[in-house]
């Protein structure tokens, strides 16, 4: 192993505090009485064992990483083109890790010159998507992997029924378990049932490991070894990270200070946090986080309501979109860039127009130190404009920085809901529009909502 | 033509009103108060000749787009991949229209079944992105548009500093003016001196267009009609809803009842704007929107600051990720539907596992019955929980209803620019961080700028 303290994730919050943004920022006061109660999150978080199975991941997988790694050999043998079905924590994760890590134009290269079948994640039930996946797939060549804890899933199970009917009148229904995985929940739900029926291969999600919490299970580890990813480094960076942000200390523990800032920041009126990566590798990211952080805290408690909305944004893309608003905007967010230091390539700007002074000035530069020098600069711009903002560093990203930062904001997430005293891993506010759906669609037992539905939809409309 | 009344986009904001939604809407006196300035800002955003240049844009390009689609047939007929080199506004836009009209999969797909080139566009100067576009391309069969109004913009002007050195070490200087197209400003800049100097094909960015307001100029019209987009049905669309949204009766004007009851709702304190399709060829118009509103609206008079934060997500994907949030959270926000009623597509989902309940009910509708039914179902879930929702529904996405969408989208951005009392149209905000990124390159001209950042840089830091 390399000296791994050198690619320790690191935490910059300077710009957090009023001593550098001034009143807009938070005081030493304001932290300082926020302490006691961090400390105790710590504790807390640690009695919470059965909705925190997730962080045993990094520890508890050696026999499933080797079956991930086995069945992952034989799908790169004999596979073109990997296919996941599944939405939300299902598929965020594994197009995170797979931007992150894999080449960014993967799906475009020449096989020869790619690391593995192309990835396609569907978490949509657009019927032109489902159209346009099954033209540019080969499917004499293709493996799907169906993602769903519950078996329940509308949309997956759409997309199964469409792709298990497409293979069976294709290739006969004995020929399913050699084009299609399962993962899903050892004992209940649909799925188990049907892929027991089929014989088909089959990884578990964990319980105690929710959709949003579960990229270093099954869920994200089959695809990114799939990939060509290494999977028992990713699990390396997390339990490095897990190890890290268990201090009961918020002066080193780094996700701990993060959910004791933020919650500072969204008591003082923040209810919007950006996240805002300078490196293409990292956009979905910034999907990922998207959900475990609103879903996650988003909640009510009574009349009382919780949640902060995440933003996505890219940097240096969107200084060119959302940056004015940042900085002559009102004091209403939180902005996290994430930094790389090393990125993986270098690339130099040549000289080609050294008589026109305006565009010279950039010759000779690499785009390394363009993108550089613009986050400084962006980060300077939002500071003097007194917006609160904090940098997470990436030494560099690969898979043992990128399982640190899994596990970081994982542990920031659940640290914030401890904080805010809401239970982190339930969504109840999902349910109406679930159950919505299935009036609509005619399920049983869902006729009394449908009535409701069909009663609202009586009311005066105002429309142009 | 057909009958285009049929395909009007039209505004349901049943859902923004307190008759709908409850104590969190908007009332009957809010939007009453409100009329009288809304009839107002039609005048008074007529009288701003200068700053909307881009309303004359449907009717005044006849030539224009002659010379774009000779230029673009000849680029169809000898070029494998079209890459526009371009940020902020010179991409979002080409990207979000090309993802509504082409293919989903256009880039994947065979030559032979794909219409048109390859479409790249490069809105980012991360070194492994710029290296790995290099990797994918076919250099012999590209055409590079370079896109920048000033031609100062160090991004684009990186990128083609890159592409002319590469060029030319292969194919020799005279090449150039077969590969590179430019659209840049007719007079004024960097660009255009260098367009003449090598002969390259230039187009113009027209006087009063600024770029967030440019995808109707060539800017977006060029690409669009390399990938085969009607671009002349686009003007149409563009032209149908200019003239609707001239109209001095807010009750008749889509574009300006949106922005009214927008801004009561951010007076209201709704500094959170969703805007989620349901439609994967809808997804990148909600980039594009997001500038077009952040950078439009985001702005400070004195000590007051403006401007509510753009959020983009995609429907029923996303439903997944943020609906919690957006049900049992805070009353922040209004979330805007885009509803599509026809996709270009049916898809029926069929029968396979008719002995599982839970699942079959799925089977026999189609899955435009099941992303219709979401959508309507998380419609009703955010009214009854309370939350300000309003619906833009497109009888179709085409060419037609997509030219509309832009227009309703820049007019709905100007008027609240006139109910707000704010420029609308400049990007101040901006320089702080664009000259400390000039001075951190060393450009002449901006020591004393660099001097304040390495002051800046001398502060105490706090890192974990």
């Amino acid at each position: 192993m390399t000296n791994r303290n050198s690619l320790c994730v690191r935490v910059d919050y300077t710009n957090m505090l009023a001593e550098s943004v001034g009143e807009h920022g938070i005081t030493e006061a304001e932290l300082s009485s926020m302490m006691p109660r961090m400390r105790w999150a710590v504790d807390s978080l640690r009695a919470k064992r059965d909705s925190i199975r997730w962080r045993d991941l990094p520890y508890n997988q050696a026999e499933i990483v080797a079956d991930i790694k086995r069945t992952a050999e034989d799908i790169r043998s004999r596979c073109d083109d990997f296919v996941v079905l599944g939405i939300g924590g299902s598929a965020l994760g594994p197009i995170a890790v797979h931007q992150a890590l894999c080449h960014l134009r993967h799906n475009d290269l020449p096989r020869d010159k790619r690391n593995g079948p192309r990835l396609f994640v569907e978490d949509n039930v657009d019927p032109e998507r489902m159209a346009a996946l099954l033209d540019v797939i080969d499917l004499d060549n293709a493996v799907f992997n169906v993602i769903t804890k519950s078996g329940s899933t509308s949309e997956t199970m759409s997309q199964l029924l469409t792709v298990t009917r497409i293979l069976t009148d294709r290739y006969g229904e004995d020929e399913l378990k050699n084009r299609l995985i399962a993962t899903t929940d050892r004992e209940k739900g649909n799925l188990i049932g049907i892929a027991k029926r089929l014989g088909l291969k089959t990884f578990y999600v964990p319980e105690g490991v929710g959709g949003r919490f579960s990229e270093l299970c099954p869920v994200g580890l089959l695809a990114a070894a799939v990939c060509g990813i290494d999977i028992e480094a990713l699990l390396e960076g997390a339990a490095y990270m897990d190890a890290l942000c268990d201090n009961e200390d918020p002066n080193a523990n780094p996700a701990l200070m993060l959910a004791g800032l933020e919650v500072i920041a969204m008591n003082k009126g923040a209810n919007v946090g950006v996240l805002m990566p300078y490196a293409d590798s990292l956009k979905y990211f910034a999907d990922w986080y998207a959900q475990l952080w609103a879903e996650s805290l988003g909640k009510r408690r009574g009349n009382e309501r919780f949640g902060q909305t995440p933003v996505k944004a890219l940097g240096v893309t969107d200084q060119h979109s959302q940056v004015q608003l940042y900085t002559d905007g009102p004091f209403d967010k939180t902005i996290t860039f994430l930094a790389v230091e090393k990125y993986r390539t270098e690339f130099t700007i040549p000289h080609a127009f050294d008589d026109v002074p305006n565009v010279a000035f950039l010759s000779g530069h690499t785009f390394n130190e363009l993108i550089t020098a613009e986050r400084s600069a962006t980060e300077h711009a939002v500071t003097v404009s007194g917006h609160m903002n904090k940098t997470v560093i990436l030494p560099e990203v690969s898979a043992f920085t990128i399982g640190q930062l899994i596990m970081l904001f994982e542990l920031q997430t659940a640290y914030a809901g401890e904080l805010l005293g809401i239970n982190a891993y339930d969504q109840p506010g999902v349910e109406e529009g679930k159950n919505a759906t299935y009036a609509l669609l005619g399920k049983k037992g869902y006729e009394a909502k449908l009535h409701e539905l069909r009663s609202a939809a009586g009311k005066r409309r105002f429309v142009i």
